[in-house]
């Protein structure tokens, strides 16, 4: 790399680091409150709501007798694989999870806090494909995971490398969460997430942090996530149980997050929705706890509505986002850490209707207070296709949000009531005191916005925002470089890869 | 028209009024709580900032000595053009204005009432370019002002006809005051806004106004309103205060704006801004109450930032968003109704930009309690330009906000408890009773948002939201039709706008 490259990058980063709030902070610590939309007396119905599901129907547990086991020894009752819970139990059983957590990263600079007023955005998770203008739609790729991890990573907005960023679709289903987890840990040196689709893809994931972190230090401290999923209404499988288990008993944190599509897996009322949302979560958060006491754990929440003329889902609509407020609400009356989606949205492409969606939603997961906010940026068409572009355009959108978080700060200095005094009626601001003493600081600067006058615009050839994060992020890519890794370290890693990948034939479904 | 066009909208109308949380209300009564940001306080300290900026630098009122007269037998300390006003006193002149009021419409169902709880959605205003996707930009004229005001009447999620929604560059400045209402009254039936930029056009406006509600109604009822600007920092010219006179005279809504671009017309921190909105904005509002005491009068917000490189105007920025919920906060504490503005954008296109922008500083309008939200459609360009598009785009997210203000409903009935009994766990709620009693009215549902799978949305054509967003226009303008008005009452304004039109000389600027 010649040097007028690396020091118009450093002048770029330098500039990122000054502008805007202190974006390129390792999570946010939110100066404003969350936005309670409910009553007290309300959300104890919906409590009580919960508790008659969780009592009268109970959850399903399938094929994980040692969840039963659980379950027996608490105190529920269990038969054959349903499981009823008496009021007040799982909130009992909850106590022994901790409020707030630290996730270490490999750099203990990038280390982020989960719980309380803080904020994590991380990149999101799940798609099969991935999508960009040039290409258009296709299958995820090894390269395109790695991509997106470079581009979180150099990210000043984003503080979490996520997890299964898009699905690697050219590396066998059984060994891909190897190539993943070590793609994590040496493309970024942010704190990540490990597989769950088996109980030893968990533990793989967590044994190559043993490596990285040490045996000791990963049995006493939370190094990675796992993301579980609710099999809704009222079911846990076996698979994500037996995960959630594992994550536990490691001390890690799971992430427990039902996934409830107003009118398929839940009710079309959006107060039956979040009952259930909180009956479902609570039952998953409290079987880390007997698992092991004192694990963290994160209460997770995907509140999506569908159309109801097609049966299609629909993303990024009003009733989920209200809703969201609410789950945050009940989330902190817990005392646990929440997980709220970011930026949703139906859309197949990076245009008009992906953002209105992803505004609106992403808005909702910072208001409600979330701790931990997945899927903040690139996902589109209902999380099917992870793009390039929508990558970029949510990036800057968590830019601005670092700005709004931080609120309004109130002191003499920012009141500025001598400015007024000094500049006067009619006169303007431009190189008044005040101005010049806070200008380098003053408003967020969006990397992607075009605030040019149209005719300048014009000249620069019309444009449109999709475009311009098309060019983005191919500079991004171009620009990145790899967070150091201890040599010993990485080889140690690769040699636990290659020898799980050894042990077993591939499978590719 | 025939039978079959006329059954296909009328199939569609009812729709509308069947499915999204209650659009084609004449207005919204919010079912959430505001959302506020800061302490008391803070608020009192940004209130006491203000009060010194009114006690020691004051402001400048020109070419209104009528003005200048009422400041001194209100006790104001007057020096030439610059008044300074004691800690206090313009609160305790703003006691006499209403805190809520109705604007009454032609058509009585569609009548809006401002203040308290309501919410009322108009389009954008005052740009003189109009874009569109087949022509691009270009100057307005009356044809298009004619179609935005169509555009607005048929919109099932807007409340209110707007004002100046764009500039009709084709009629002499100083005529087109008379079309435009002319062209409020004769295409619409809600309740619309009068010209200001003069005091003989308010006047104008005003006066249709009473031969379409008749004088005493008028004198005695909120018909009309103008939307009158400080020309920021801390000076009120006289065309502007003229008409807010005119206004107020008139028992008609003067609204109140600043306009203050942080670090050009204001401070370039948050509260700096925040305290000069309050001490401008209040001066004005008072103003009003000197003229005539009881007088409808709305406190606007209109903060927005820069881009520091650039010196750029900057729109739906993330300061400006959590700014105009303190802004709420404060016109509460004066007990009067709130305006703030909608979807703001700097983009040149109805693109991803644009509606990142706008969805941030429309939630920001309906969080921060605003009671009147203009530019809730149509935005583009730093408000140069008004966007078909747009337009419609705009319109489809203030159908979703009337969901969303609704907020979450608890009963029994909504948590569905028996549901879950009913479907059990595993399966799906489809056809359960729960489902079928509400599906009808279970979520807002778009008319622009494609949420199809990916391959029917491909096979139909991969569209953009602004590609169905142009075709969408083009409908509803196809299917206009114009609300009944008595052909006397038309007859008398025709006159009326006739004579004044010959009573001057054409004026091009």
């Amino acid at each position: 790399m010649n040097e007028q490259r690396r020091s118009g990058r450093q002048a770029r980063a330098a500039e990122r680091s000054r502008k805007g709030g202190g974006i390129g902070r390792p999570y946010i610590q939110r100066g404003i409150p969350t936005y309670d939309v409910l009553s007290e007396e309300n959300l104890i119905r919906i409590e009580r709501a919960a508790d008659r599901i969780l009592a009268e129907t109970g959850i399903e547990f399938r094929d994980d007798p040692v969840a039963l086991d659980h379950w027996r020894r608490a105190g529920a009752q269990v038969d054959d694989l349903r499981v009823r819970f008496e009021p007040g139990m799982l909130r009992e059983i909850l106590r022994t999870a901790p409020a707030e957590f630290t996730q270490h990263a490999r750099n203990p600079a990038k280390s982020v806090q989960i719980g309380g007023r803080n904020v994590v955005f991380a990149p999101a998770y799940g798609s099969p494909f991935v999508m960009d203008l040039d290409q258009g739609r296709r299958f995820g790729t090894m390269e395109d995971f790695r991509n997106f991890i470079k581009l979180a990573q150099s990210s000043p907005n984003l503080h979490h490398s996520g997890g299964t960023i898009c699905e690697p679709t050219d590396v066998p289903v059984n060994k891909r969460h190897l190539d993943m987890v070590m793609a994590h840990i040496e493309l970024s040196d942010r704190p990540f997430m490990g597989s769950v689709t088996a109980e030893e893809r968990s533990e793989d994931s967590i044994e190559m942090c043993r490596l990285l972190f040490g045996t000791e230090f990963v049995d006493r401290n939370c190094v990675i996530l796992g993301n579980v999923n609710v099999n809704s209404p009222l079911v846990w499988d076996g698979t994500m149980t037996r995960s959630l288990r594992a994550y536990a008993r490691a001390n890690q944190a799971a992430v427990v997050v039902p996934f409830i599509l107003g009118g398929a897996m839940g009710p079309v009322t959006n107060a039956g929705g979040i009952a259930q949302s909180l009956a479902e979560t609570m039952a998953g958060c409290a079987l880390t706890q007997l698992e092991r006491p004192g694990a963290p754990v994160i209460f997770g929440n995907f509140l999506s509505s569908m159309a109801m003329r097609s049966g299609s889902p629909t993303f990024g609509t009003p009733e989920p986002a209200i809703g969201s407020m609410v789950i945050g609400q009940l989330a902190r009356r817990l005392n646990l850490p929440l997980r709220c989606s970011g930026n949703f949205t139906t859309s197949k492409l990076p245009d008009a209707q992906a953002m209105t969606e992803g505004t609106m939603s992403m808005l909702a997961a910072v208001h409600c207070g979330a701790n931990f906010i997945l899927h903040a940026a690139g996902f589109l068409d209902g999380l099917l296709s992870m793009s390039y572009e929508k990558f970029m355009l949510d990036d800057d959108l968590c830019g601005a949000l670092h700005a709004y978080l931080d609120g309004v700060k109130i002191d003499d200095d920012q009141l500025a009531v001598d400015a007024f005094a000094e500049v006067g009626p009619g006169n303007h601001f431009f190189g008044c005191s005040h101005t010049m003493a806070h200008y380098e600081t003053a408003f967020w600067d969006s990397g992607l916005a075009d605030n040019e006058p149209f005719e300048k615009w014009e000249a620069a050839g019309s444009e449109d925002a999709a475009t311009r994060a098309n060019r983005a992020w191919k500079l991004r890519l171009a620009e990145y470089e790899a967070p150091p890794l201890d040599e010993g370290l990485r080889d140690g890693l690769r040699d636990f890869v290659a020898r799980r990948k050894a042990e077993v034939a591939d499978a590719w479904y």
